[in-house]
């Protein structure tokens, strides 16, 4: 390719293919209907912000990891590396014209200029949803309830939404003498199902948390029962006498009473004491969605509530709940349960060019299978059938529809194998019917 | 606001606030429906791509506005300025995956670092449709088609595609003998609607084009007839003689003829003299959508055939042919016609707090209205029903609901001021039902 601009993305960039890009609308569509049937409305913000907007945000690891630069105007900008720092400006900025409670879901790309590896990339879509200026259970249980009908309306089989509370932690905290260590242990809780007790005891040693603290620590995940009923008895005698865990525990009692009163069945959420969500700044209920089927995904989503979104641009202060769906582990898990076919392809039709003349009568059978509701394309050149064929075949496509010079439409089921004769474009549409 | 960052945006880029945002989805939801109708696929590429792959092929304008940098690995990278190189870098990278002809639609933003102006941004979107790897009318019509078949079904009033070719203007060039003036001459007919036969003379003027090859350029523009028929064979008399001019006469001919097969309104799309599309780097057919209510609006999309997609990346030739459509002219005139109205908010549901107690009642109300398919929200504090009414008010919603402690559920119309009582979750849903 002498003289040629190689053709290649960046490390860490991708292109999205038709059939990934058609499924990833699909279920972007399927998030955007629930969200909508909550009241929750979208919003966009930009790519770019001014760098000190987005800087000492996310922590050092986010700062490193930022796409900045100077703009041809000397500024200093950088790519959002998630949607919650900009979800923060724009409330701040837009406080008079807003309504609060203050309602919004973000679908869009971010950046991270992380090393690259398997399943990591440098741009990636995020899907957020929050519920800004409001506090207690009902402003709760609806982004519970929210979150669980997101992926029952994905059709994801076997996803628990596996809640828990920070203030019953920090209560268990308080009862253990180590309100101080509270970064390190919740880190150490959240590691139970990857380590076990052992792990975590020896994570909390570390930490120089042992003995009867250490003790007092392990008690806790260990406490799950069968029913949630049972796991908050559980909480509650193990943190109710302290007042942050008295505060958590009804907390969670109240959450899940409206949860259940919005028709979420009751195995769909699940109170769990190993959920601490220690690297988030969360400061009540705490959740994530995870796979029964598939525990080695990890979390594919979390949310959570916390007190003060917009701190550091007004001195309004704004708390929220919200949560994160986790796309990219969910497209793998939709993929794995066969649930990713396209569904536009399922339905797709070739109508042929002939050989040779006018193409005319193939346009007009084409407009009425169109209008008949299926995506219908016209080979766009006089060539040969086989080879019009085999396009159809390589696209995947469904059906293949020749016009007759007599009139009848020759019909093909790609899929069966089987052939169908139909008098007219109408007639032809009928047989497509009856076959998806 | 003491120690608080300033909260704001970089000039020239904007937030989307939910009314605009959920609007904007609705447009490109109806787009996609329509590509994917004819069976174009969705694409993505990445914002990021090697400035390489982007420098030099929109011009010296496009280079200069480019956001370009050195990323955390020393890389020369740029955001995209527009989706067709990312497209022509796509194709040439993917060939051996592609089902050719390839049909692809691409939804998304790029960035242009110019001096931001009144509705000029430095981040837009676009929304582009191209069938790539087939010459000839079918390929020509079938985008046509599309074009105005995407107008329609936005329901944008008085939307006419403008349809000329670039070989009949080629013709007329070589017939003036000119034909090394294409360039500016080419632009000086695209003004013909702005500054009329005068201006363009002195602009033709302007690049020594005078006297005799004057005249006939100046007659080509204003040859248009009442009746596609009688503009073809003005087109036929002007630069029938000339081989080149022949073969666009004939192909606009072919393309008119299958575009009518495809059940496109003969009036929809007008054979016209005085499109050019001087900036771009067309072969063939060339065209624009206008709308004949708005004409000072100018084009809202426009589209044409080019030789060589990805010649820059590869030595296969890629003939295609594809589109714009002019999303923010769009949104504009959609907005101007009254035809943005928020589809959701008009059917939006309130289910109000109790002043004090219990909420399960009205969770399990929305949670019922929901279900019935209309958006619902629920008041997430225990506020005094005023506040609550009030923010029903500010949001725009549209219905508001208040279950009584005996069960009956209070309703109120809000936009017509009317009530109305029912005994049921499933009574209120119809009530709403027949007021939408």
């Amino acid at each position: 390719m002498s003289g040629k601009i190689e053709p290649r993305t960046l490390k860490g960039f991708r292109d999205t293919m038709p059939a990934l890009a058609a499924a990833r609308n699909r279920m972007f569509r399927t998030l955007e209907g629930v969200f909508e049937s909550f009241g929750y409305g979208p919003i966009d913000t930009p790519a770019l912000e001014y760098a000190e907007i987005l800087r000492g945000k996310g922590g050092d690891e986010s700062d490193k990891q930022m796409f900045e630069f100077e703009d041809q105007g000397g500024r200093r900008v950088a790519l959002r590396f998630d949607l919650t720092v900009p979800l923060a400006r724009f409330v701040a900025e837009h406080q008079s014209e807003l309504a609060f409670p203050f309602r919004r879901y973000h679908i869009g790309p971010v950046w991270r200029g992380e090393r690259p590896q398997k399943g990591r990339f440098r741009e990636f879509t995020q899907c957020d949803a929050d519920l800004i200026g409001a506090v207690g259970p009902a402003a709760d249980a609806e982004i519970v309830s929210m979150f669980a009908r997101a992926y029952a309306a994905l059709g994801v089989e076997g996803v628990v939404v596996r809640l828990n509370d920070r203030r019953v932690l920090n209560g268990l905290l308080e009862i253990a003498g180590i309100p101080d260590k509270a970064v390190k242990v919740l880190r150490a809780i959240d590691k139970w199902d990857k380590v076990g007790p052992e792990g975590v005891r020896q994570e909390l040693s570390a930490a120089d948390v042992e003995g009867e603290a250490a003790g007092r620590v392990l008690a806790f995940p260990a406490c799950a029962g069968a029913t949630n009923e049972a796991t908050l008895d559980a909480f509650e005698r193990l943190v109710g006498g302290n007042p942050r865990g008295r505060e958590g525990v009804d907390a969670l009692r109240a959450v899940l009473r409206l949860v259940a009163a919005a028709g979420v069945p009751e195995a769909a959420v699940r109170v769990d004491p190993t959920i601490a969500r220690g690297l988030d700044y969360y400061t009540g209920i705490v959740f994530e969605a995870a796979l029964t089927s598939m525990p080695e995904m990890g979390s594919v989503g979390a949310g959570g509530r916390y007190d003060d979104l917009a701190g550091l641009y007004t001195n309004t202060r704004l708390p929220g709940v919200g949560f994160t769906v986790g796309l990219s582990r969910l497209l793998e898990a939709l993929e794995e349960q066969g649930r990713l076919a396209g569904a536009t392809l399922d339905r797709g039709v070739i109508v042929t060019h002939p050989e040779a003349g006018d193409p005319a009568g193939a346009f007009a059978l084409a407009a009425a299978v169109r209008a008949a509701g299926f995506p219908v394309e016209t080979f766009p050149e006089p060539r040969k059938h086989a080879t019009q064929m085999k396009f159809a075949d390589k696209k995947g496509l469904r059906f293949a529809l020749t016009l007759d010079p007599n009139g009848t439409v020759h019909g093909k089921d790609l899929r069966r194998g089987e052939s169908f004769d139909a008098p007219t474009a109408e007639a032809a549409a009928a047989q497509l019917r009856t076959r998806v």
